[in-house]
């Protein structure tokens, strides 16, 4: 800095650089240990910075998994809403639908343990953007599947069977594996929307 | 307590009888304020005993909350196993899986609350012996009612849709009426188990 002071863009700019550097250090975090190993205070002396810091920029450990987890997830929603088909535009409403689900298990490994670590508060787990998003648009292609009655209450009966959450737990403890919970998607899917 | 201190069997009964009291003592707080009122010192106050006791007993706040809803669910678990068609046996099983998704949507102000109170960690969420119970009973419904591919797999996803946090969420911010979320039980039976 100089010794006029930032600039409020100077300022702008510096915050997110150190967003970013926080971000990739954690990930390098979760890459090497997995979610639950990872701590602000390993973060605030990875990224050499104090615990003050993180906080700050993330309000809480829930906050920077969620964080980490839009970061990952941001590939996902430009791959549904703009990239190829079947899962983006271009293939029918019912391929669509079919894709999602079949996208989300397979980037289970990658992802799942980040939205089940982001996954505190039961009373805050609807509102997330990222899962209004993704329910906004099965509702979409429910529609353009249709008829199906109350598309939307649907669009949260689906979301709800690819909570990473539960899916983890299918995958994990009850050691169903990832073709078992693909037919379970496409039974969903033929009851719902190819009738 | 005599001179001679206490039994074994007399251990026993006082803390069963300390643990029914505590609960007492909680079910009236929540009456009183709701489940996010319910604090371990408040509970502490009421009950006339130390904080350390209230800890020993429930391990935390989850575990308190878990305890009230366990002590909550007892009769909805007695009505679904022994009790009256068409939610007990006598009803066709079609009947009684209907029965049940209705029987959960109006108790939801009553164990809703404490159920999402409950709910705080993703990885023990669906370990719970109340909620593997459920799922028994439904697959076991769903086996009658077949065919039905992979039973156990479906008692999941329907069990998600009636996670007392989602039907909270749906039925508080997102407006939707117990009416709507009964019709949307009955079409995701419809889908599952009347074809």
């Amino acid at each position: 800095m100089g010794g006029r002071g930032p600039s409020q863009a100077g300022i702008r700019v510096d915050a997110a650089r150190n967003r970013s550097l926080l971000l990739q250090a954690a990930l390098e975090l979760v890459a090497a240990g997995g979610a639950d190993a990872l701590t602000m205070d390993d973060l605030a002396a990875r990224a050499r910075v104090g615990k003050g810091t993180v906080f700050r920029r993330f309000g809480s450990r829930a906050g920077l998994m969620q964080a980490l987890l839009d970061h990952a997830e941001q590939g996902f929603r430009t791959a549904y809403v703009l990239g190829p088909p079947p899962l983006g535009p271009g293939a029918s409403a019912r391929d669509r639908l079919h894709a999602f689900g079949l996208a989300r298990l397979a980037s289970l490994k990658v992802t799942g343990e980040l939205a089940r670590a982001a996954d505190v508060d039961p009373r805050t787990r609807y509102r997330h953007p990222s899962r209004s998003l993704a329910r906004a648009h099965l509702a979409g292609l429910l529609r353009m599947a249709g008829p199906v009655p109350d598309p939307e209450l649907v669009a949260y009966q689906l979301a709800a069977f690819l909570d990473a959450g539960l899916l983890l737990h299918l995958n994990g403890e009850e050691r169903m594996s990832l073709h078992r919970l693909e037919k379970g998607w496409r039974k969903a899917g033929k009851s719902w929307w190819t009738r």
